[in-house]
């Protein structure tokens, strides 16, 4: 199986870490081996990634002469919890795996966010690559080093920052992803261009209809692009406060969106979508986009298969969902609003009359 | 109330520290201020140690304008545990704290290490202030930074190290410890001695008496230059492979006495003397200590009211639970023995036939 692969090299001194991206790396057991302590790692995968990728990923390491553990948890963001978390660690002491055994994440945000913490906290930290198979967790969770589970009352409450030895993101996984799942990921593809790239905009739009057939070359090339905008990002600003928070472009109106509906009726990139195009309409309304810039927005996210209209929850019920979102400062709900594709700004300071108009649509 | 106070700062570079140690350092609100990120902090302690301090801490704070929230555990090692934690991140989520939020741990050394395991793991981490008032967790915890909790499979399996923003060690609070508690510290504070400090162990001998007195300046110097040494070491040795090991002088025995009699049977720093006891003893086998300086070793142990006999279970016994510890290497056991006082190695290179003489004693 000849592939081509492109490298980046997420730069964090010497906890510094290579992304690899093309076809079929999973099987090449040649590219996991030099970051292993010892010859013993614990996959850790789901009920419905497993049956498609495990073998493909654990035989060439039981042939290069790895011990390999298999822990399968149930999948769904639902046991993102501490009662799953608990399913990893007791496999792992069932095992007696000690502080030299890798944990290899394999599967979506999901599995990466909570193998991560598995990772960071057993033994108080164990070696962790991470294999992301949806276009999500390509894009997004493979680089920033955010790990964590649920809390009844609040998504990712508990977790740690803990980055990776390895990423390997091979493009031919998402050739069995759900449609909706890879919209979904493109719709933060698609942001990275808005908030800080304009010719990885400009080339998307060129490129959009071969990134939704997953052609090799523009897929990877996609996902390159991408987590290198959000390395730059989150290496110029490691505690989230400045420049950071542009990554949240469309994710306030898309929580109260996700919110709203009920978590799981609108997939994150779906409402990411639609929250886009309300940042896209209140940055309108301020004359910071003009209205080629909104439709140029509008029509790659419906070339994605994205929503680009929130449900009609009424103004109020967004001003108070949006109000419960972490990035309210002092009363004022602090948005990513647009100045141009490619430049966003992070700002309370716009007429609370526009904000009700774009919400009111 | 006037106080001297002692201050040992702890190097890490932008993660030192510093350790007051001193009398009513508790109730001194102005000590703690000045490491608020918001006047906002949550004090975790439990249902022994909340009525006797809870008041003394958080009354000047409530004064100074701080919102403290209580946080009253159940007390106990039996309690380190998930579902325990899980209780810590309720409260915080219940009170809606915030990343600015301060916790502080307020009891012994189970306390502090689920207090600290929560501040790392809350919102992926946050400041975090160690009150310990247990002599042990004085001269043990303040230092090092692990945190965590047990799992039903093994004591402190799951973790991460986490620095506090402060230390506060105040030898009030040993007033009301149990007697068997402050022997117990005592085993610890002796060790230092043993490994790495003669002039502290001459010292001990010297101002035994006072120290299980309590003298208020004596008690604050054995705190001192504990923590020192342990300081020390652990800035020596990051990352626990050579000269961190001698920490674990008497605790490979004591480990097996802990196990053999049931956890909490005898207390950790009982079982520590009575493994070091057994440690001298093959350091005398092998030449290394003279019988005067054994009997030093007992004759202050035993005035700290700490048993210098371990339990009679038998060679086999002994070898079966020491080798379940995991300072084995390749099939042999490395034990911490001594080389004089003052100086100790870390070693699998001894006779077998002297480890089950000593074993048999
Ligand atoms: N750590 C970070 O920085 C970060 C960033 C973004 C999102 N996240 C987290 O990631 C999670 C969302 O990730 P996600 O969108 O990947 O969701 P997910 O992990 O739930 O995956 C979506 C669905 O696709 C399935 N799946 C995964 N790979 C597949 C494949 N190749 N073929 C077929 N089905 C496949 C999954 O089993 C699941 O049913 C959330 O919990 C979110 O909090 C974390
Ligand atoms: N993090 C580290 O580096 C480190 C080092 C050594 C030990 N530990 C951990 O510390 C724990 C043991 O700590 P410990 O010996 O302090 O036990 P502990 O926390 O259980 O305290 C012993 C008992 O004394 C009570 N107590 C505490 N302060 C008191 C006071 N001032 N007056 C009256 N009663 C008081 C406690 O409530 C408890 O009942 C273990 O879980 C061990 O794993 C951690
Ligand atoms: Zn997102
Ligand atoms: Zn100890």
């Amino acid at each position: 199986m000849a592939s081509t692969m492109q490298t980046l090299e997420v730069s964090l001194g010497d906890r510094s870490y290579p992304i690899h991206i093309g076809q079929h790396l999973l099987s090449q057991a040649e590219l996991i081996l030099p970051h292993l302590k010892r010859k013993q790692v614990a996959i850790v995968s789901n009920t419905t990634v497993a049956p498609l990728y495990m073998a493909q990923l654990a035989e060439p390491l039981r042939m290069a002469g790895v011990k390999v553990i298999e822990i399968i948890l149930p999948d769904g963001e639902a046991y993102k919890n501490t009662e799953t978390l608990n399913l990893i660690y007791d496999a792992l002491l069932q095992n007696r795996c000690e502080r030299s055994t890798t944990l290899i994440a394999l599967g979506g945000g999901v599995i990466g966010d909570m193998t991560g913490y598995a990772a960071a906290t057993y033994l108080r930290g164990v070696p962790f690559i991470q294999i992301p198979t949806t276009l999500l967790s390509q894009v997004d969770s493979s680089v920033g080093g955010k790990t964590g589970i649920n809390h009844p009352l609040g998504k990712n409450m508990i977790g740690a920052f803990y980055q990776p030895q390895l990423v390997l993101a091979d493009t031919e996984t998402l050739k069995t992803l759900p449609a909706r799942e890879l919209s979904a990921g493109v719709a933060e593809v698609i942001k990275y261009g808005l908030i800080r790239d304009v010719k990885f905009f400009d080339w998307l739009e060129s490129n959009i209809v071969k990134l939704m057939a997953l052609d090799t070359a523009v897929t990877s090339e996609a996902i390159y692009r991408s987590c290198q905008n959000k390395a730059d990002v989150v290496a110029a600003d490691e505690h989230e406060t400045g420049e950071r928070a542009t990554l949240n472009l469309g994710h306030t109106f898309g929580h109260a969106v996700e919110n709203a509906m009920g978590y799981g009726v609108w997939l994150h990139g779906e409402a990411v979508a639609a929250g886009t195009i309300m940042a896209a309409d209140l940055s309108k309304r301020l004359g910071w986009l003009n209205d080629a810039e909104v439709a140029r927005i509008s029509k790659i996210f419906k070339a994605a298969n994205l929503p680009i209209e929130a449900p009609k929850l009424g103004v109020d019920k967004y001003i108070d969902l949006m109000g419960l979102d972490k990035k309210v400062v002092d009363g004022k709900i602090r948005l990513v609003l647009q100045q141009g594709i490619g430049k966003s700004v992070v700002t309370s300071d716009y007429p609370a009359e526009a904000l009700r108009q774009t919400l009111s649509l």
